[in-house]
Order: structure tokens, then C-alpha cells, then sequence
């Protein structure tokens, strides 16, 4: 398993990993602030979390330069988007082109970190008379063909939560390995296959939870 | 503080919170299919966490009635229901009607849960003519007054990240304590805020991230 970003072959715990998001997002908006070198105890201020825990964080990555003298902004900017893959183009296509899949293939912030979307999928005739941003909403017939001829690497799944299942079945046998799951279920894909879910009824329970423990209910 | 639902007043791990939404929803899917009882094996099968984990994390809560004889699953899916809070009716706001705030307010499958979308607001006089399920969209400056009459638990942040914390702090001014942020920026509110993130871009660099570790990469 190539792991060129790694320092020598040592395994990255996940929770590690799905902390450095919020990191290269602080120092992209650091770095457009023209911000130029930062300590370990500023950002700790800044992110709310502990300078120790952004310490061991780093340390799993070599530590991007010196403590003393603080992080070089843009060089640790460009370091994490190299481990999280940033520096590579996405071939993204949204499958469900309801109110949810729309807006996603709408949304054109997702571009300009690299994941380009080629394609949207429905399987409403009257959606396939339509486009958004160009991009015309073709049917699920044409699914197979277009993987072939465009190479596609992540599935938005924005299906109705019902058919979730069976459409990441098919994608994954017309060999898509990314899937981006909006549905309110699991997908059951072989191993080497990688789904981040994006559970908006859990999100919510979670925060239902979190209300009615701090007591404030409204009516 | 109250934690009526609690098991003595013993602290539960986020963690464990974290997972329950999922319980949840499996126990959910099972009642539909009209099982009855199941075994923390069988649970654990469907699931593909271990039975073990299972196990603990309902004994956080007295452990839902006997192993051996398995869980009863709507006694079960009753109480991980109360516990999560969803016996309770939450009044919900949808603040910022772009295409992912429409698309929020467009989704019937919340109010299922007891979240009731009560209002829509944005900056654009144009979508203040127009209305999402009868719910019609109302200017910002209506906020105080709206929230004053009906009782907001919850605002869904689907505002520019520009704008995202300066609304939310605005919102937790006039009494909302609940946030469901969208925007790809921390809302920085007091401690007796509760906010649930829903980091769009940071969902997709950690598949990124995963991708790029399985070596699996079309073009």
C-alpha cells in the first residue's frame, strides 16, 4: 500500500485524520489573513482545542517545523492538504437529483479544492430535460457508459434512502471507490470501497440530545 | 441540571451519545420489518460493530432488559427514542435560503421526528415572495419578533460562511440555544449553546484522504 505521505510506515489513527480537515481550514483562512507564522498555543486559542493535542497531532507527521519559533502558515497549509489529498483532481457525480442532490450540485465551493463534478444522475424523465451549472441531468441508463468514459472517483448518493443501497451496489461494480452518502442508511460496500456519511436525521437526534440535557426547551 | 433519563446521574461519554442516532435507526428498521426480539449478536451482525461494544454501551443506560433472551426492539428503540429526546417536539429555523437551505426545508423526513420547521429566512427580497411546503420565506429583520412568538429550539445555519457567525451569535442573542450549522466555519457561541456542524468540505477531504490511501484513483 503506497503511503507517500507518511513518515516512514507508521499508521495514522483516524481520529487523527478526521481532525486534520479543521486544521487546513483554520490555516487556509489564516493564510488569507496574510498570517505568516503561528504557535502552537495561538492556534490552540483559535481552534479551542489543547496546544498539547495539536502537538501530538503534528508529531504523527514528522511536526512541520519548529515549536519554538511557531508553524510556517503556508507550509503547513500546503503539507496538510498533501496528506489529505488535495492536491490531486476529483472526478465527483451526484446521483439523485432531488432538492438535496441539487443544491449539492450547486454548491461550487466543492470545486475549487479539486473534486470536479462531471455528471448528475436521476431516474425522473422531467429532471432530464434539465441542467445545473451546464451540466445536463442525464438518466440512470446512462450510468455505466459515462463511469467508463469519465473515470469517476467519488458518488454523491442523494438518493431516496430506499434505493441508497442498491444504486452504491452498482456504482461500486462499475468501479466507483468514493462514496459520499446523504441517505439515512448504511451502505454495505466491500473493504475496498471508503463512504463518509453524512447523517443529517442522527446530526439532529444529536443535537436533540444535547438541547434536552442542557435543559432549554423553548415551548 | 436534569438528566431524567439517565441511570443514576452517572455521566455518559459522548461517544457513546454519538452512536445512539444509529441504534436508532436500525431499531427503527427492524421494528418496520416486525421483528421483535434480537440478540446483541444478531444486532451486531447487521451493524458491523461487535456485540461486545454493543453491550457496553447499553449498560450505560442499565442495559435495555435481558441478553440471554435478547432485546426487546420496540422497548428498545422506545427508550434510545427518549433518551435522545425525540418524545419532545422541537421547534426548527431555517436561516439562509440558498439552495442548501431550501433543500433542508424541503425535507419532510424531520418533522417524522418531532423537528417542526416553523420558519425560512434569508436577505433577498426576491425569495421573500415565494414559500417552501406553505412555509413562507420571511426577511431577517422578522427574526426577533418570530422567535419571540414561536419559541425557536433549533436554527439551521445555511448562511454564506461569511455571515455564519455573526447570524448565530445574532440568533443566540434573541434566545435560540440549538444550532445545526452548515456554514464551513465554527459558529463561536457561549457554553449553553449547543451546536451539532454538518462540515460539508470537510466530510469530502477525509474521503479524500481515504482515497488516496486505498491507491484508488480513476484519472
Amino acid at each position: 500500500m503506497q503511503r507517500g505521505n507518511f513518515v516512514g510506515d507508521k499508521e495514522i489513527s483516524s481520529a487523527v485524520i478526521g481532525r486534520l480537515p479543521r486544521y487546513y481550514r483554520y490555516l487556509g483562512e489564516l493564510r488569507g489573513q496574510g498570517v505568516v507564522r503561528i504557535s502552537s498555543q495561538e492556534l490552540s486559542e483559535q481552534m479551542k482545542v489543547t496546544a498539547s493535542q495539536i502537538r501530538q497531532d503534528f508529531n504523527n507527521f514528522g511536526g512541520f517545523g519548529q515549536q519554538g519559533y511557531g508553524y510556517n502558515v503556508n507550509y503547513l497549509y500546503e503539507e496538510i492538504g498533501k496528506i489529505l489529498g488535495l492536491t490531486k483532481k476529483y472526478h465527483m457525480i451526484i446521483v439523485g437529483a432531488g432538492h438535496l442532490g441539487q443544491a449539492l450540485a450547486n454548491h461550487t465551493g466543492f470545486e475549487s479544492r479539486g473534486f470536479v463534478l462531471k455528471g448528475i444522475f436521476d431516474i425522473d424523465p422531467e429532471l432530464g430535460k434539465t441542467e445545473i451549472r451546464g451540466i445536463p441531468i442525464q438518466m440512470m441508463e446512462a450510468l455505466p457508459a459515462f463511469i467508463k468514459d469519465n473515470g469517476v472517483d467519488i458518488a454523491g448518493i442523494a438518493t431516496p434512502s430506499s434505493v441508497a443501497r442498491a444504486t452504491a451496489t452498482e456504482l461500486y461494480q462499475y468501479g466507483v471507490r468514493g462514496f459520499w452518502n446523504f441517505a439515512n442508511t448504511d451502505l454495505h460496500l466491500p473493504e475496498n470501497a471508503v463512504v463518509e456519511n453524512i447523517h443529517l436525521a442522527e446530526s439532529l437526534m444529536r443535537l436533540s440530545y444535547s438541547l434536552q440535557k442542557i435543559g432549554t426547551k423553548n415551548k
